[in-house]
């Protein structure tokens, strides 16, 4: 086998990592909470921990066709890759912004931290660091759910919007580090609604999986309903006013995917995050919002549910990591 | 001089045509009517007429810093770049769609055409087509209003609303050759309003010159007033009819671009067209509410009108004949 390094996705609750193939095999995720309150270095303790890990163990990679090799311990690793929540600077790997998800995280030099810590076991192998929603996108670009074309958006609607544009079939980072930005595309569904941000009519207002639910209560819906999970599962049971919320969010995703379609033309849009599993009361309107916006051209682009799960991070953060260097 | 190759810009109205060297320098700018009621034949004898004519010419070559080289007849030409009207194919150099401005140019093989027309001037040397405004915006980023850095959003507000997306200093062509088509793009400002593509809600339906005007009737304005021009005119005397109009077709143009700029993230905004020189009564409201949407890290970014006038599809076009090849 050729050169195999680890990909980590590291996340508010839990950090994954895994040894991967150039082949995109992949060998045993192994996972650690995210020791999230207790400060940046103690994150990347936890992280260089679990790449030790993750090393000092090998494995059985598996690839997409179901072929598997075995890598014994000691790994000889060729580069370590991460994909972290928060705004990176992917040419010196530091974290430009974030949110309390990992507090204390804007500034950390995740980069030259774990480089500090692993020296041993990386040699002069690159660490790359980039944002979760890129990883994700890069993931599922390489060997998911857009493998095969070498374009793509991908949208993640879960507690806020994100996005990750792949052209060329590297996630793009933008000229101030913030590309895929989507929550903060103004949306003809969120007129008069604050975005975190601070400014109104923004997607992620009304497109959120919190926005929806604080949109079910806006409709009348029921207060004892406790959260977004609720006001799916009633909507599912045919509840009006959550299946309208759910509807109205939905169409509002929908919409603006339209509109970043229509500039970018991608070759597949995919569409994750925890709302992308609510169901097809969910799915169907932000499709067929989506779709009826498209000029013709476009208007068979396939969109399609992240297929990978939770290893898509990892895959698409070894990627970069395998690619030896950022690509700015 | 290194390599000198043959720029055109090929509109419904006009075909204009110079000698570009490789650094840029630009020869005196021929044009001819396009004759765009006659059939693609009689407009690809045209543009060989015109490359042959400028070619037969020679001239001096005027760099951005001011030197000039002098370009002895017969020039030896090293390719030709046309950016031309229509949703263009650039692998094949052909037209996959147009609107009448050029009637019949769906279909056209631009490529071929002008290679068997002008085999004797060209040899072996690339023939590369592009549309006109990703040979705009190709310019701006090379040597106008974006030149610096390598990416860009040019947006052309005028008959229509047309947009190119700059990365890595070339536009981007997208999966299915549309990147760019800006107009379509759904709009808070537009809602209930009709896209000449047939659907509700567009960019364009707001936001063109000619929506400006019907805007403008909408609101009560004076039918005696004949067009966009007289709108603005009336405005710019105080008309608050005219003067809304204006101001809220402006403010969609920016709030999408807005949209735009959050996901892509690029190092400037470039705004041509005819509307671009409407004066402060467009420009400003609409740069106001481009930066009212935006996000902290980019609320600096340039937002600055096309520079390089009718020239600069005609230098972004001889730039990917420069390259010499289309890079898809």
């Amino acid at each position: 086998m050729s050169d195999v390094v680890v990909g980590v996705d590291l996340g508010g609750t839990k950090t994954a990592a895994a040894l991967v193939g150039a082949d995109g095999a992949v060998g045993p995720v192994r996972s650690v909470p995210t020791p999230a309150t207790a400060g940046p270095d103690a994150v990347l303790d936890a992280v260089a921990a679990l790449v030790r890990d993750v090393v000092a163990h090998g494995g059985t990679l598996t690839a997409a066709d179901g072929t598997t090799t075995d890598v014994t311990s000691p790994v000889a690793v060729a580069g370590l890759g991460v994909g972290t929540a928060g705004v990176v600077d992917t040419t010196t790997g530091t974290i430009l912004s974030a949110t309390d998800a990992v507090r204390g995280w804007a500034g950390t030099d995740v980069r030259g931290g774990l480089r500090a810590r692993l020296g041993e076991v990386l040699g002069d192998g690159p660490v790359t660091v980039e944002n979760d929603v890129d990883a994700h996108a890069g993931g599922e670009v390489w060997l998911g759910a857009a493998a095969g074309g070498d374009s793509a958006l991908m949208v993640a609607v879960g507690t806020g919007v994100g996005a990750s544009v792949v052209l060329g079939g590297r996630p793009l980072r933008g000229a101030h580090h913030v590309a895929g930005e989507m929550g903060h595309q103004p949306s003809p569904d969120a007129a008069g609604l604050r975005c975190g941000c601070g400014r109104p009519g923004h997607l992620e207002a009304i497109g959120s999986g919190p926005a929806l639910y604080r949109h079910y209560l806006r409709l009348g819906g029921d207060v004892a309903v406790a959260d977004t999970r609720e006001v799916c599962a009633r909507a599912a049971t045919g509840d009006e006013v959550a299946e309208r919320a759910v509807r109205e969010s939905a169409r509002a995703v929908g919409r603006c995917i339209a509109g970043v379609v229509t500039v970018l033309d991608p070759a597949a849009v995919v569409v994750g995050g925890g709302m992308s599993q609510a169901g097809p009361l969910w799915w169907e309107p932000m499709v067929t919002a989506l779709r009826a916006e498209l000029i013709e051209p476009l208007a068979d682009i396939p969109v399609r549910p992240s297929a990978l799960g939770p290893v898509a991070a990892v895959l698409g953060a070894a990627r970069t990591a395998l690619a030896g260097r950022d690509r700015p």
